[in-house]
């Protein structure tokens, strides 16, 4: 089954638009959990089997992993076994935020889809099309291209008005992504975007020049991200709202994965609310 | 000692500006090497002994170990802890083009420099100087951005004109970033870019404007880089040309060491001819 009709099929059955961002640090790990064989392991579990049936994805990011070495990327692979052999209908999203140059690439596919199993990965834009062609030609898989990143400073390059060939208009950068991805970089269905919740008029505007295709959300909790105001910028239901320290650290004690059920709970039906 | 000392110590000494990339491809390793417990280490350890006294730098690029999961993770950090004990005058660029937001950028820090103890990494741009600040902290480390890199559509995004706040002109994404890199990126002085070997013409209106930086020149050899163009558009001296495949693979039987050692010196001669 290729993304798009997994991410259909799970959002169907769970109602929910919530991806959980899975980011264990050492120091914000409930300390009955330091004990444990693999704590990165025990923590994912417990947040993943508590909240599986009200997300639609679980997004690792590589460098929470990498934080602890080869120990650490040994959990990351664990967790992703998890969920592939307990819950395989839910999406893994790889939040790695790679791009090399042609065949280099096929190295980080390799670690992406042959030993994590992941669905899906997000890339840097900056080296162009021909570069990250090796992951578009995987059809099945998804690409979630950097566009509108939801840090302060993400304006420096991404906001730049630039001047495209033909046209007469400056563009910011980071609709030029948009725009290049959804007229030449899609060409499988296989390319969607990450786009912050902190910047929802620019969300609005990148929408509007990718009708058709997922955005990946981050920023919603802990950086600030507004939900009614990012849903009421994109309206499409195409999306995934990523929420990683709001959920996961919102409690230290054995209570943690109760507690992020609750929060995820919460933020399944506001967001249900406001689309 | 900083990143800059070190690599004036070191170029003086072997008297090289060669970078040796190590980029081990199982199907490529010498036959006689798939039957040792470490095959990847094993072809590094021998290139490293047979090319140390000829090189400024060693470039492993994190794709090539990710393709072998974590059993090529641990063959990077055996590389890489080899170089530090045996050559600890040798810079290690660790090429991972990294670049997450702000504190999940610590987790790509630890790995590199706890965990693997490089000198150096290779970092997007696409998200802004404040999203990267945490490596940029990092006074005695030394992060180069990529800025027009060597691949046939590279230009893309990076050669797109474009405007910036104050100036009337359109200038080139890529000679934007390296404005940026000099005026704001590099307070501590920690900053390089790469620039590929195949568009001589741009690395010569990039060393215009960023006359004190590093640059990391991939795009010799293989990649059908011009050695002679390449140094006549950049007399600096301040630059590492890295090579890989035409250096690591010259030779595919027992001898591939002492042929890597022989490409090594023409190339580093060829460098010093030129220069």
């Amino acid at each position: 089954m290729n993304f798009k009709d997994k991410f259909k099929k799970i959002v169907k059955k769970n109602n929910s638009l919530v991806c959980v961002g899975l980011d264990p640090v050492k120091e914000k790990l409930p300390k009955h959990l330091l004990i444990k064989a693999d704590p990165f392991f025990q923590f994912n579990k417990e947040i993943i089997d508590a909240t599986h049936d009200l997300v639609c994805a679980y997004k690792p990011n590589s460098a929470f992993y990498e934080a602890e070495g080869i120990k650490g990327l040994k959990s990351l692979e664990k967790t992703c076994h998890y969920l592939k052999n307990k819950y395989p209908e839910i999406i893994i999203i790889l939040d790695a935020k790679r791009a090399d140059i042609d065949s280099t690439n096929l190295g980080y596919i390799k670690m992406a889809f042959n030993f994590l199993s992941v669905d899906a990965i997000t890339l840097h834009p900056y080296l162009g099309k021909e570069a990250i062609q090796p992951f578009l030609d995987l059809k099945e898989k998804y690409f979630f291209i950097l566009c509108k990143t939801s840090n302060k400073g993400s304006g420096e390059y991404q906001n730049l008005p630039v001047k495209s060939g033909t046209s007469r208009l400056n563009l910011e950068l980071y609709k030029y992504v948009a725009q290049q991805v959804v007229k030449k970089w899609n060409k499988n269905g296989n390319c969607g975007l990450v786009v912050g919740a902190t910047y929802p008029n620019e969300l609005k505007e990148i929408r509007q020049i990718a009708k058709n295709l997922i955005f990946l959300i981050p920023g919603i909790g802990a950086q600030g991200g507004d939900l009614k105001k990012t849903i009421a910028a994109d309206k499409s239901g195409q999306f995934l709202i990523n929420s990683s320290r709001s959920i996961i650290y919102a409690d230290s004690t054995k209570k943690f994965a109760e507690k992020a059920r609750t929060k995820t709970r919460e933020l399944k039906n506001l967001i249900n609310k406001y689309c």
